[in-house]
């Protein structure tokens, strides 16, 4: 299935606390990349993406970072702006250079230890674990990550990180990288397939009759991630691939965008290869529900998946 | 399956020109109706959206004009706008009263005659006839809707203007009117079956490959409609509501809210029923693609489906 590795100068490094059981995942290049976002769900947690506005000044960033922890977790962003300091990777003022670090985070607070958070070290530490060949499951933003939570009474299973790649035409690629804390069912959009439905006496309950069980008292429900190419795009074109990719999330999560989520996409580009909008478009909407199934399917199991 | 019109004191009306194969819906209530929008497509026609903005002054809106012609169908609002200014409905100020009329539009040049669009009569027409037991399928914005377009060599389908409504917990109801006038496959999402795909050599095509196939030299693709509930909702809530149920296009429409689209979705509230907002909004995602099935199903059809 390919990861998001496969775009050449892309790593990506996780940091966890098993025991409190949440964590974070750096996306991180060299010399940074073109970026835009789209935040969709009406509740996000997020860090340095008004400047990811295409009229807006900045035309690179240096990190993305997905975590766990709430709100609280957007402190790992700090850990990476001071390790990127460090190495001289960043925004170049008279006075310093200012790394350029992206941010969303999902709810994990309902599991593990709700007082430890992903903090500034470990969101160093993940940046040190950067890596062109990348695990995913439960690790990084992944590792409190949790799905089928619409039920009441059934008890939630454990999701993760995953991630996809989708070959483009023109020798590109397009691929995504997703936690997947979502409430609502997750179905394999080829075959209908629900791979995380909640459960009732032992009989599936579609998502919507099950908002109807939980009388819409709903809690964390986010899918927080990166679409990114090879195919070199500008920053407005990276926030339109953003729009159009989240509607991997509408394919593989139903519920999703609902008013507890924190729903957010990057869009990343690094590279100088060539392909209609058209196609890289349809790949990435590909790309995002492979790995939303990827998470699902890589969470499932114990420890990180190489 | 219901319509629209199950929304107690919405109004619909169509008018077309069956030689020139396009037309104009227009959507009505006395009195007006609480109004957002989500223009998602990267090429959209429109007019008066920019006063949907949650933070824009305009309170209510007095009618939707969706309609054919590409961006010369925008005069039918003209016509519309008149003959509420003759019935003194609209927005009161010191000197006179002004209709908000709102409006988004499909491209149909391609199919009947080019050099004839939905004009102000038209669009007075369409109001003029305006009742709560609408007629679906070839008529209004619909009449020049085509589906099947994205492998070359095959012929375009007719498709049209369709409809269904959900019935929410708490006795309010979430409706959907949807033009489908697009490239990609149309997909019933409960079963996976393609209701609307391209064909070459008698065996199917998937989008995917068919933009290939085409190169990416995709021309027109735009799905425009309403969702309408009789929930009770502010205009802030309106706009999320349109929001989320463009959900229902990336269910149904692959590609869709492509470079090549004009994808838009107004979100209307008349009436004082309550609904949490998580059943509300997986109504409406349902609700808009059952209507974008009902539209490739009654385009299928001779005539106007009443």
């Amino acid at each position: 299935m390919g990861s998001i590795a496969d775009v050449r100068g892309l790593l990506v490094g996780h940091a966890q606390d098993e025991e409190a059981r949440t964590g974070c995942t750096v996306l991180f290049a060299p010399g940074g990349f073109a970026c835009g976002v789209d935040v969709r769900g009406a509740a996000p947690g997020t860090r340095e993406t008004d400047l990811l506005r295409s009229e807006a000044m900045m035309p690179r960033v240096s990190a993305i970072v997905l975590s766990g922890g709430s709100a609280y977790g957007l402190a790992a962003c700090t850990g990476v702006m001071r390790a990127l300091e460090a190495r001289g990777e960043g925004f170049r003022t008279q006075e310093a250079v200012v790394p350029i670090v992206c941010g969303a985070v999902l709810y994990d607070l309902n599991v593990g230890r709700a007082d430890v958070r992903p903090d500034e070290e470990m969101g160093a530490r993940a940046l040190a674990a950067a890596t062109d060949a990348p695990c995913f499951g439960r690790v990084g933003a992944g590792t409190g990550a949790t799905v089928g939570k619409l039920v009441p009474g059934a008890s939630a299973r454990r999701s993760g990180i995953g991630s996809s790649s989708v070959a483009l035409p023109g020798g590109g690629v397009v691929a995504a990288m997703v936690a997947v804390n979502a409430c609502g069912d997750v179905y394999d959009p080829e075959t209908g397939a629900c791979l995380a439905c909640g459960e009732k006496d032992g009989r599936p309950v579609r998502a919507r009759d099950a908002l109807r069980l939980s009388g819409g008292l709903l809690g964390q429900n986010t899918t927080i991630g990166v679409v990114a190419t090879d195919v070199k795009l500008t920053k407005t074109e990276c926030n339109r691939l953003a729009t159009v990719a989240h509607d991997g999330y509408a394919l593989a999560i139903r519920p999703t965008h609902t008013v507890s989520d924190g729903d957010t996409l990057f869009a990343v580009s690094l590279g100088e290869k060539e392909c209609g909008p058209m196609e890289l478009q349809a790949g990435a909407v590909e790309a995002v529900w492979r790995a939303i199934l990827d998470a699902v399917r890589r969470g499932g199991e114990e420890g990180a998946q190489c």
